[in-house]
């Protein structure tokens, strides 16, 4: 693996030694959320986390990162000494990875030295975004494709190597049954699939012997691409023939890939034709330029697909190609306590929610998710005794102040960040995809379908508690007041 | 570098392995060309290339993915042992990285055997998309920015890690003058540039002291963030207070940046009062979710911004996060002589052009590009003797057929595809990131104005030869006669 520790913005490097220099070796903490759900969207499945702790941890500057930095003319030995005995000390807390998030709570809070903390924004920011929103857009086309499998084929028009590859990790928290792209299956360890491309049929005398020649060397996963020359006068009748051919070996698990023209009429006509010639088992993958809303108005006009092979759409988050994650500041240490911060802003839904917070959920009693609270750190054993005693609890919008309302019908709650890092240690989390995807599948079905809808999704609530809302509000005013900036 | 010999779609070596056992070695040819310009625009930047050749020399399958793919339970021991001993031994014609490409025409052309030209296929489609998808929307944006340096910022919202890498190599060759992402400055040999964030400000008891000690570390690097708190209330009077103080150490090196609000206003406010206060050296950097639109607009408008900062928008080339280029086999080998193939497609503008084909650029006499003409190699030496007596040339639409017309006002012309691999061998091609910006920037510079127009921009001519076009029209009235298929 590739030491990381220079993949960050320049001014972070610029700012840890501004902050070496000024001795400001405090403790601060830091939340990573995002402004918005991608998509227009109603949830965001938070992804990433694993790989990022992993290279926070391998982080170190060796001899050729120091030299390239001494090379710029400016930084000073003394910073550069330090670098090169740095390593990443602090803690963090987080949601599970594939768990569902909304705008502006904490997902992941890190705990560390000013220095510490800021160098490794751009790193947490490119992982945690770009995974989050992949995992996102898959989790949609999921929900599109019902009950079918949906394959990753996106390699060849993602955004460079990575761009494909921790893509297709996420799509598999997403829900993808396979990927196309060989080196994430290896990496990974998640199923691999793909079936032949025109130029495997062009490349013989005829598409009919391109067929038997693909079938004899792969009778156990032949899907055959039949658009190359016409999908209803040759290609689909060439499958046919090659499918009785397998049938008379006792093969039954064959299909037909439609990568060009009008989905609906095609599968339609294709289902037809298979069934009419007996060959009822053969399968029908559908591919070219699908996303959930094409996905979703195929399904819906019953489109006899088995199986959704997606690729630029996917692989790149079209058209939302990146996730509007942040990394604020929210508390510094002073004297022996963590003090709340606020980034104050003409935009009232840029201002930061100050503090070392932490996000309890709320379930209903059919087990779906009702709401999510914010609250402080300190405020945590007094909300948890509430909760035990079934008290009301009353939830605070998080910019308008006349906007609150207080709920005693939950079933159950859960608190959703959690230690992941500490001292530098990664804990014991889990990592196995499976795992990770089955967690997510989970969740989003605790999630009301009408969060899910595609156009005007019901905005889930996340509020304030009484405490943090009464904090935030008097940070503000402070503000205001103070004239010493 | 991690051997990418397995980044590639699981079907290449499915059907790399079905070419094998039929004992498909012949030579044959691919064509990648794009489908049609991103965003909507009038040109396509061509970049990737160095990158993608170093990685095609490098392939091999060492005993670690032999292992891997073995284990799919798919592939015959002849064929890994194949593997085992593969490297590519093709040959790479390509045009320039930097060029000015359109849609249709050959930008690389791959000579090889089936089975390595197969393989390669999804490397080179994803190296080539994407960065010539981020060069052109660079190159869009420095267009929009006039004279003024473009600085990109993208990191924390790129696609993964090589999202942000490869394409701050793209960025520079379609124009930036630095990146903030620091790996990229160091593995590409690129400026990085970088102030500070909010974080720095809040960090401080006040925003003046946070300037102050920035000033006091940067003095020659002192670009201060003004909207933490109040962009016009505190941020650019405090700017002033210390820009004063940097003036009396005789410093004239410093500016504001621009993060939020509305850049027209606040940089004719900014800079009133900067001039009024005597700082008329002090410069303006913006920065806010730009695009080469808003840049336009404001520079319309004599926004005073003399620096642009450019991020997400830039580093996921919203809003067309994939550039449509593809990878057709053109001819194969029949007997000694490579026979043009053709993929035939209900849709005109799908059918690919036929043939071992190169591009000749025309040029007018004020040195501007004229139009392309497509040509096959067989009549390349008569097509140069006729340039060079200064005969008429007859240029075809691609696909209408009566749509040709004839030009004797060209001036110069040049041969865009040259070669740069030879049996597997990478030739001495450029790759020195400040000559390709500057040849991209000459290039650019001879595209007329018309072409560059973001809305509706004049279409650039890409014609068949006659010859060429009377080859394509043949294989599509064979095709239809060919029932064998």
């Amino acid at each position: 693996m590739r030491n990381l520790s220079l993949l960050t913005d320049f001014y972070e490097l610029t700012m840890m030694q501004g902050y070496f220099l000024t001795g400001k070796h405090e403790e601060v903490v830091f939340d990573y959320f995002t402004r918005k759900n991608p998509f227009k969207g109603g949830y965001t499945v938070f992804a990433g986390l694993v790989p990022l702790l992993e290279e926070i941890s391998n982080l170190q500057f060796t001899e050729d990162e120091i030299e390239y930095l001494r090379d710029r003319d400016l930084f000073k030995d003394d910073f550069l000494d330090f670098l090169s005995d740095f390593s990443f000390q602090g803690d963090i807390y987080s949601v599970k990875e594939g768990e569902i998030v909304f705008p502006d709570e904490p997902v992941v809070r890190v705990h560390g030295s000013l220095l510490e903390a800021q160098l490794i924004e751009s790193l947490l920011l490119n992982h945690l975004n770009f995974q989050s929103l992949i995992a996102t857009k898959t989790a949609r086309i999921i929900q599109s494709a019902e009950d079918k499998p949906v394959l990753e084929f996106g390699l060849r028009r993602a955004q460079g190597k990575d761009g494909a590859l921790s893509a297709a990790r996420a799509a598999y928290i997403g829900g993808i049954a396979a990927t196309s792209n060989t080196l994430a299956g290896k990496i990974y360890d998640i199923p691999v699939s793909g079936t032949m491309a025109h130029s495997w049929v062009m490349s013989f005398e005829s598409e009919l012997q391109s067929f038997h020649e693909y079938a004899r060397i792969y009778p156990h996963n032949c899907v055959l691409l039949v658009d190359t020359y016409n999908t209803l006068k040759s290609g689909v009748p060439n499958a046919i023939k090659v499918f009785k051919s397998l049938q008379e070996k006792g093969v039954d698990n064959f299909g037909i890939r439609l990568d060009s023209g009008d989905l609906e009429y095609l599968s339609k006509k294709s289902r037809k034709m298979l069934d009419e010639a007996g060959c009822q088992e053969a399968k029908i993958y559908a591919s070219s330029e699908l996303d959930e809303h094409i996905v979703e108005e195929l399904m819906d006009k019953d489109s006899p697909i088995d199986a959704w092979g997606i690729g630029t759409k996917l692989i790149t988050a079209y058209p939302d190609p990146s996730l509007s994650g942040v990394y604020k500041l929210v508390a510094k240490k002073k004297g022996n306590q963590l003090k709340p911060v606020i980034k104050v802003s003409n935009n009232p839904v840029k201002m930061t929610n100050p503090g070392v917070k932490n996000v309890m959920r709320f379930y209903d009693s059919e087990g779906k998710m009702k709401a999510d609270l914010l609250y402080d750190q300190n405020e945590e054993e007094k909300l948890e005794k509430r909760i035990a005693e079934h008290d009301q609890i009353c939830f605070h919008h998080p910019s308008i102040d006349y906007a609150h309302f207080d709920i005693t019908d939950y079933e159950r709650t859960e608190k959703l960040l959690q230690p992941v890092m500490q001292d530098g240690e990664m804990l014991d989390i889990e990592s196995d995809l499976d795992k990770i995807q089955n967690y997510h599948k989970e969740q989003i079905s605790a999630l009301h379908s009408t969060h899910k809808r595609f156009l005007h999704p019901h905005i889930y609530k996340v509020s304030l508690s009484t405490n943090l809302h009464n904090m935030k509000k008097n940070l503000i005013e402070e503000h205001k007041q103070d004239k010493s900036y």
